[in-house]
């Protein structure tokens, strides 16, 4: 799978998906990132890629021209016939979850556009973009940390990447259950000691009860999720 | 405002929240961001800072002690006599949303947790975590890139970190509406004009077709976010 990135920083992006997991992936060859810097596509003479907004506001504009022949040249790259998905990483998105990361994880080819200053002109997001995607309802001083995000969620989810250590069939969200709590070596820590199910070898009983843990913190922290996963019990019912 | 980042992975921290925005902010003196390395505080010989999760099941655990001592050696820098909050960041949290950014951004200091593996042993977070915040319903290799996203959003709002240059009054999520297209030069592009309203000068007429394009656009692509704009109009009447 291959990421292209569209942005005006592409050493923070190269840098911050240089992590183990991702990072070891692009070694072995399951994943390939590369960033573009938009900058260098440019028709103006101070290499300006930004202007004010018509009807005035304030900030300033990513401009359509420079986007425009950045992404042309990644397609012309793209050995597939097909057009590939063009995400633009937007708080004026469908806010981002497991099953898109999921669903996008089959993709061959993914772009994502990174915007800056106040935003981009809307003629040549039109023009190339097929989804607009947020992470979250908060707001970012530009798109390059969400398409790190996406792209980590994304890559987890391409086959060969997580290996049985990194993964775990148990993961956050499966069921619609928050993970239960974990402990680790000393036995006592801080004068608190290992729930003793998990030290019984027992494992029905360990499974128990890490489900009711799992049930008890979903209620308590996420009663939207719990509520999810209550009815998803009743329509197996 | 000071940010410490306990993680596995400082000098990616580091690099990603080096844009402009946020760097210059950092020179100014209005914000700093060190980040802790985790493992630099093990007692371990072998350097090592996780092991196997009691109970069984996939991957590893970052264990109780390398992570306390980081803490407190943060803390023992820290003037204040109040105890920091700490953040760990987990899709097992309340999820983060702007007012959550404006609201940390009051404080004096905020300490992040990054986890990585498979999780943290409970032991450590019940000792030293405050909140346990998510930013959105994905899971992602670590928790580096979320603590990024969150300090990128926090550090926004802190009081002259954006110039009126950055920022302008209008913003996303301002009264649950989207934002409106924006257009900058050309006035044609690929056949496309800007809209004629915004090349008027007539102000109010300018602010009545964007505040009609922010409903359009909140109403097509977040139906959630329009049904609380709604709500708030009707509260107001």
């Amino acid at each position: 799978m291959n990421f292209h990135i569209l942005t005006l920083f592409p050493e923070m992006v190269l840098n911050g998906l240089n992590t183990s997991i991702i990072g070891r992936a692009c070694e072995k060859g399951l994943l390939s990132i590369e960033a573009i810097n938009i900058r260098d596509f440019t028709k103006d003479k101070h290499k300006k890629v930004d202007d004010y907004p018509y009807g005035g506001g304030a900030g300033m504009l990513m401009q359509a021209q420079p986007i425009y022949d950045a992404y042309l040249d990644v397609v012309s790259r793209i050995p597939t016939r097909q057009r590939p998905r063009v995400i633009y990483v937007t708080p004026q998105g469908s806010v981002f979850h497991q099953d898109m990361a999921k669903s996008l994880a089959n993709e061959q080819d993914l772009i994502f556009l990174c915007g800056h200053y106040e935003g981009v002109d809307e003629r040549v997001l039109e023009e190339i973009v097929t989804d607009y995607v947020s992470i979250g309802d908060y707001v970012l001083t530009g798109g390059e940390l969400p398409a790190m995000v996406m792209i980590d969620a994304i890559s987890r989810m391409v086959p060969g990447v997580l290996s049985n250590e990194d993964s775990g069939e148990t993961e956050s969200f499966h069921d619609h259950l928050l993970e239960y709590p974990q402990y680790s070596r000393p036995e006592e820590w801080h004068e608190k000691k290992v729930p003793e199910v998990l030290l019984s070898g027992h494992h029905a009983n360990i499974e128990k009860w890490r489900l009711e843990k799992s049930i008890e913190r979903t209620k308590e922290r996420r009663p939207d999720l719990y509520e999810k996963y209550r009815k998803s019990l009743e329509e197996n019912q």
